[in-house]
């Protein structure tokens, strides 16, 4: 199965990447690594998931935050690769969480992304990951993140 | 025109670049891949910038910081790569910006960093970007930028 | 003298090198570079330095919670590597340190780490870094650290 088919499976569409709205570029391409730019839990142009983890929203928000910033990351990894099934291993996720006062499960909250990951990559998709709080964030966003990628040749 | 005459016509003089006081360096090259350490809004040896947005520093304040940083990296891969012609690609921008309460414009201030590195660079500094507000910073500094760069062979 | 006959004059010992518990990987390669995970001060399985700089912690405190992770990120390394010798340069610390109000000596505490990778790696141990203060660290951990490194062919 493809990458897309398990997208597929999960009642996953791909959105159009969405795309940096400033002096930067969604994603970028030296030799086979690829590295998007910190993706947010947008839906539709709108922040899905607003505020911060342990004030306003729950860790279950919280994943789905993950998850969404995983699938908008993938849609950036389509655009640059073509075909997912030329994604040869995720390398790394950059995860930073919307923390209040003492919140400390972000790992439970990136695993919305890192179980997606391994979903639709399989092994392709065990990845290095860093897990942050941080306490303010971009238009308010729940979750941001940040992956890098080897491509086939 | 090379970068060294975009930066001239913008009345810009690259300082010798920031040393790291500590036990560590301020870039590093790998294959074709520079790295600098992250980058402080320094100016004659003195952090020019310092406090929290939204507390201390106005979203204008912020952007100058975030351009000195800039300015910093640029002397950082000038001194890795000898000429900045040689820089064939800015790769990635990752931005710290210095947040008080309830501040989310991280992205306008890290633009005095992109928005640079297109006026110097043009295409080839066009990068991918992260961008967070953080709690506390070294030295109180308003800015804090990790530049990633690819060179010619 | 190798890097394991360095730590060993040090009164290092490696432990298994802390596996990551969630849906990723402690360390991954790619080519000649070498990721690990955001490695966290546990030592036999538990968070040796627990909260905040300037709140619950020294500075010195901090500096021994730095030196721990980057001992456990020296043992992700040789399971990359197998040997230490192996590790051509230590490329790239990302440290973030738990930060209460105030607290500015990030870059005092990561020398624990810096100083570490010097004494163990020499020349092939001087890396670039960055140092930022977050608000909230999962497990209330003291310090985190993600280290880059480039293998020998």
């Amino acid at each position: 199965m493809t990458p897309e088919e398990r997208l597929s499976q999960l009642g996953i569409t791909l959105p159009e990447p969405p795309k940096a709205v400033a002096a930067y570029v969604p994603w970028i391409r030296t030799g086979n690594l690829v590295i998007t730019s910190g993706q947010l839990p947008f839906r539709d142009g709108r922040i899905a998931y607003a505020g911060k983890l342990g004030v306003e929203l729950t860790d279950d928000e919280g994943y789905q935050a993950a998850r969404l910033c995983a699938v908008n990351a993938i849609a950036q990894l389509k655009a640059a690769a073509g075909e997912l099934s030329r994604v040869r291993q995720i390398l790394r996720l950059e995860g930073y969480v919307h923390s209040g006062p003492g919140y400390q499960n972000q790992p439970k909250v990136l695993n919305g992304a890192s179980e997606l990951f391994g979903d639709v990559f399989g092994e392709r998709g065990r990845h290095t990951r860093s897990a942050l709080g941080i306490n303010e964030m971009p238009l308010n966003a729940a979750v941001q993140l940040s992956v890098w990628a080897e491509l086939t040749e």
